[in-house]
């Protein structure tokens, strides 16, 4: 059966089983899915916005002295990694035209995008209570890289935004197996 | 055929269908989803989680001079007014023995469960930072209600922790339909 082939196996074999009981039916590679134009482009989107992110809190001197920005940091760099990670192996299935539809695949795709894109989502909510703290509440942002920090959750904001599409599609795929 | 029914119809109606092609089989209902009891426990460990987050920061005085305390607050309210609507539908549909598996039904409520969660996940997530900060980067815990602060955001991120189930396998019900 498909599903004890190897981790990479090619589109044609996918939709079709044989044996008396069919085998429910994966999910057609949509644009959006891994090993797709539209998988690629998301994952660039998001290596992108988490590079920029990381750039300009880079150029604060005093992120490190607030715990959230730490985080925001650690997050953004997690998310920079895995989505170069993904889109090296998008890349490949493109180039050898090969579907990455297999259930240990799309598991584990699951699973680290759940990670990543939560992990993300978490520091940015952390690092926007921080930034509206010391502006709108405490009113110094005169002394502090308001701007920075403010510009990079954003940008980091933006990131998770384009892998929360990655992470849906792959938990929808793996549901409808 | 069983998507033009009523909303709430009998269980032994969801799984079969008449007609020449048959139609996906639903999900059966597991412990967590709507009409179960494991999903009446979800809903009121969601309420009580809520209910107690919003009573300690009502004991303090000065939540509403940050904002992120403010949005924690609205958060779990919307959660506990969520929480209680669904635990009402639960116990009709416990007394009445019927399924709430409907495509509408699931519908609204993993977008309704899907729109409360991440709210409240966002709204503990800014409150933790603020937290932290008080009290790890600023160190001034000694002249604020810390310990309010953080069991308040404690019992939102449990609040959260309960109705995540909630969210996946109605999402996932969703999926596999």
């Amino acid at each position: 059966m498909s599903m004890n082939h190897a981790s990479v196996h090619p589109a044609e074999d996918a939709p079709t089983g044989g044996g008396g009981i069919a085998p429910r039916e994966w999910m057609k590679d949509i644009e959006g899915m891994p090993a797709t134009i539209g998988g690629l482009v998301l994952r660039s989107c998001q290596l992108i916005a988490a590079a920029i992110s990381l750039s300009i809190m880079a150029t604060t001197s005093d992120f490190s002295s607030v715990t959230a920005f730490c985080y925001l940091v650690a997050a953004s760099g997690l998310q920079g990694i895995w989505s170069t990670f993904m889109a090296l192996i998008d890349i490949y299935a493109l180039l050898v035209k090969r579907s990455l539809q297999n259930q240990r695949m799309v598991m584990l795709f699951t699973f680290g995008d759940g990670i990543t894109s939560n992990l993300t989502f978490a520091a940015v909510c952390a690092s926007a209570g921080i930034t509206v703290f010391i502006d709108n509440d405490l009113g110094r942002c005169s002394i502090n890289h308001c701007y920075q920090f403010q510009s990079a959750t954003a940008l980091a904001f933006i990131c998770w935004f384009f892998a929360l599409p990655s992470y849906l599609l792959n938990l929808w795929s793996l549901a409808s197996q």
